[in-house]
């Protein structure tokens, strides 16, 4: 992390726990509640409305204005960086409105002109566990380090886009006399994740999304600062995915229009690697592929047994090598996901030729289901891949399991203690607190789940990458898609990246809830349709007329 | 209307009530359902994917291929238009994927290069009425006038972009072989609405809409090609806009950042014109409107009494002269609305000071509602604006109500015919049938909704300008605006712009819910909410996993 004194400016040093309680936002930012009582009439100031929390900030109590022309002065080795010219355009755009833009007014008018961002290395490889990490100051003064500007220092591409997302959340509109201010200045913000995996997984295979949404999803996992999208492309149902090697295999599609070419993937990799995003591609072997046998039917045990996939025949491990060299090409990410979960074999026992095939070797139908996974997990890691699978693999035979497997909990709690106590990674997605399509998990069972609970040992809490929330698709398409993962995601996304101490203590109500308010109303007006903070159970309508930040 | 002779070529005439029946979509568009029986196994190649269905079409039987580099050969007096080579450029980015368009191919690889846009005048002023009519050819072929091109004729830049969104349904992806194609080609197509007025209301006072989120409804909007944004911006319980006059006004907002500048307002206008779409602003008085009080208490008759506003002060009717005097700068269409519903009067009797103002002028307080909307309507009206106001002013006081005032239907059925008898002009919302706030109005309600029910004299016909579906605010914020308006809003705009003939006749499930479903299709691939056509309650998820094109 570029490193940068503490002590330069002698500033109140505001850590998080003295955070003050108040369920109102502070009238300094903007806000003045109408017509409905609050449970504290004394607004607070103290309160900082930047989502996820950083890791430590300093601010003071000057209010510095914006220029709407504001100017990128971009340092990196070799001097360029599309990512990031990109980003700070779109950036800008969801900073100030059009008629801002576009209004002509002289540089000496506002306060904060430049923003300097500074990159230690031009290489925007997005490797597993890149470095997030970045300074933002934003000053004002000569008693400031930078004068009349901002600064972002950061070790690569991807920490400068995390300090990109922060400064805009700085950034509000002063409605009142047209301009954007950025309140409490000056701002030193030192910040870094916690966890380097924050994921969120999207189902294509119940219901088929389209790329351009997609790429709103990713949009909006930015500006969280989620960084793993976890693209559970295909299941039973359809089987979206263009495969070169195996051209009959979307032929389990739903339709001709709903399939992504190979060109879609990369568009989707592509777009989310400019966000700092991954995409941790999914094939789910040997359950949850009913799918493929649309194309290739000999994957199938019988027309009476379509699932799980075939294990006695080579051709079976064939299609997945096949599937996989060609993924291999696409996703760059270092995690595969090869599923493995609900996984119920007892039709590979009625159907004669796998039974004969089991009996042959001796083995049963759980042996198989092993013998299945683990020869899957050979094709991804001869490729270079690391493979993930879903915990019932652990389950069944974690004395058999490569230790370079990660685990991917979901059935409840205490998978992970158990996982990093036998040296496996972990990830958290604990469903009866982390899965979007549970209507009745409320924010506060999103935010005040902890992925190192019952992990105390320092050597195995680093074995939990982190955590992912799931959207699975049954019951969510086009038309609900964002309001069933936002704001609920967010609350996760700030359990993953903000320090321990800072989501686990204190009052929800009065340190939570009101930033939780802000950064969905902020979601709202960046155009994303995250619902109601407080719905019950989530994505319901508001219920009744109100303010977005009282819903 | 640009016309152009019919016998150009001799294709067969595929009229509107020749449309075959099945509920599938063509094979050749490229679907193939999967695994759910369809009420008829044979697919039907003879439904046009369009909608809304355009007033005359013939097409051929081949299939072209259009350039991802397609070109815009503008001819138009003056040489240039922004808004036509905006939305030119909008439309190739909806039409082509970001990889189609980045990829390098041949201009000689594809059938279709260039699409010629010829517009009789430069003049782009936006007024009620204006020509939207159109004519689009794609040809392809020696046989056919525009060789390896296509061609939208038009008298005005608003019939162009009608006509470039009839462009864009017809092009359809062909994901095995990725690319665009053009099916049943040739394509003639003569096309222009059926009522000048085609409107959704939304209402930014139950809860705030960002900018952001107005321009995607208005950006909905076109591709439905509705052409009147109904912004219902005030009422009671906030005020949201910026009004120089009176500057204290939007103390009624929520909070300081739920708050519209006039610049926004203006922005509002540009973005929607830019798309051919009016906004009818309104301001609706006496009722509705306590949020005014927030910033000026004395237009309430008295603390107790805080709507409808003081009858009995001229500075009432100075703060309105005040707020239509600055709105007129902002909104050139010219209707403005001044609501007038739900107004009851009794406080005004229980309130000393107006009970001793109607006692002075011996007038009953169901009088000083019509004095008060006459007043109000005179202000509109010096401002040059036609005033529309909701039925109740023609309900109660229609023999003295000024006959330019365009009655606004929503109580029910029955009261355009009787307004346009007496030589009103009238607005269709009748609230049982277009009202999207009640969700149990079903797509075929929408539908089967005829504006000019019960009225057969063709002077009275003329008189209803066409309706408006109201999307009221209650329970719809950002997070749910979108499905709860498609894709129910879709089939009114077709009721009001197709022809009567080919929206009332006709078995719906055949010739009309599968193309619903497409274009439902279509709106969620622009990255548009819509919520599944066949939900009900409307906007109900998805009951499972399925095709967007069953759902």
């Amino acid at each position: 992390m570029a490193s940068k004194s503490l002590d330069r400016f002698a500033l109140p040093r505001f850590l998080l726990l003295s955070l003050a309680a108040s369920l109102l936002l502070s009238p300094s930012h903007g806000w003045i509640p109408r017509r409905r009582p609050a449970s504290s009439s004394a607004a607070d100031d103290q309160l900082v409305y930047l989502w996820p929390l950083p890791e430590l900030f300093r601010h003071g109590h000057r209010t510095l204005s914006v220029d709407p022309d504001l100017a990128l002065d971009l340092r990196i080795p070799g001097g360029e960086s599309l990512a990031l010219s990109e980003a700070f355009e779109r950036y800008r755009d969801l900073i100030f409105t059009q008629w801002e833009r576009s209004a002509h007014r002289s540089y000496t008018d506002y306060d904060v002109n430049k923003l300097t961002v500074l990159v230690a290395s031009d290489d925007d490889t997005l490797q597993f566990g890149a470095d997030e990490s970045y300074t933002l100051s934003v000053g004002g003064g000569e008693s400031f380090s930078v004068v009349n500007g901002a600064a972002i220092e950061a070790n690569t591409v991807y920490g400068a886009l995390r300090g990109l997302e922060t400064f805009s959340q700085l950034c509000a509109p002063n409605i009142e006399n047209k301009t954007v201010e950025i309140q409490k200045a000056p701002w030193y913000i030192e910040d870094e994740p916690r966890f380097s995996f924050r994921g969120l997984l999207i189902d294509t295979s119940r219901h088929y999304l389209p790329v351009n949404v997609i790429k709103q999803v990713i949009d909006a996992m930015s500006y969280a600062k989620l960084n793993v999208l976890h693209w559970h492309i295909v299941d039973e149902q359809s089987f979206p995915l263009e495969v070169p090697s195996y051209p009959n295999l979307w032929k389990g599609a739903y339709s001709k229009l709903e399939r992504y070419t190979i060109e879609d993937a990369y568009e989707v990799v592509d777009f989310a690697k400019k966000r700092g995003i991954h995409i941790m591609a999914e094939v789910d072997v040997p359950g949850h592929a009913e799918s493929w046998g649309a194309g290739y039917p000999d994957l199938w045990p019988s027309a009476n047994c379509t699932e799980p996939l075939d294990v006695s025949k080579n051709f079976t491990f064939e299609v997945i090598s096949g599937i996989l060299t060609d993924m291999r090409k696409i996703f760059p990410f270092g995690l595969f996901h090869l599923g493995g979960d609900e996984v119920n074999t007892d039709c590979w026992n009625s159907t004669p030729h796998v039974k004969q095939w089991l009996q042959e070797r001796n083995m049963t139908t759980k042996e198989a289901y092993q013998y299945f996974v683990l020869r899957a997990q050979k094709i991804a890691t001869s490729l270079g891949w690391i493979p993930v699978n879903w915990e019932e693999t652990f389950n069944a035979f974690k004395e058999n399991l490569d230790l370079q497997t990660v685990i991917h909990n979901w059935l409840g709690p205490g998978v992970c203690p158990q996982a990093v106590a036998q040296g496996f990674r972990c990830i958290m997605s604990n469903q009866g607190v982390w899965y979007l399509d549970h209507l009745d998990v409320t924010w506060e069972n999103f935010y005040n789940t902890e992925p190192l609970e019952g992990i105390n040992n320092a050597t195995q809490q680093k074995l939990v990458l982190g955590g992912e929330v799931c959207m699975w698709g049954e019951m969510v398409d086009t038309s609900n898609v964002q309001q069933t993962i936002w704001p609920r995601a967010a609350a996760a996304a700030e359990r993953l990246w903000s320090p321990r101490e800072a989501t686990s203590v204190g009052n929800l109500n009065t340190t939570v809830l009101p930033r939780l308010h802000y950064f969905r109303c902020l979601l709202n007006h960046r155009g994303v349709a995250a619902a109601p903070v407080t719905s019950k159970p989530a994505r319901e309508p508001p219920h009744g007329p109100a303010s977005c930040f009282l819903q």
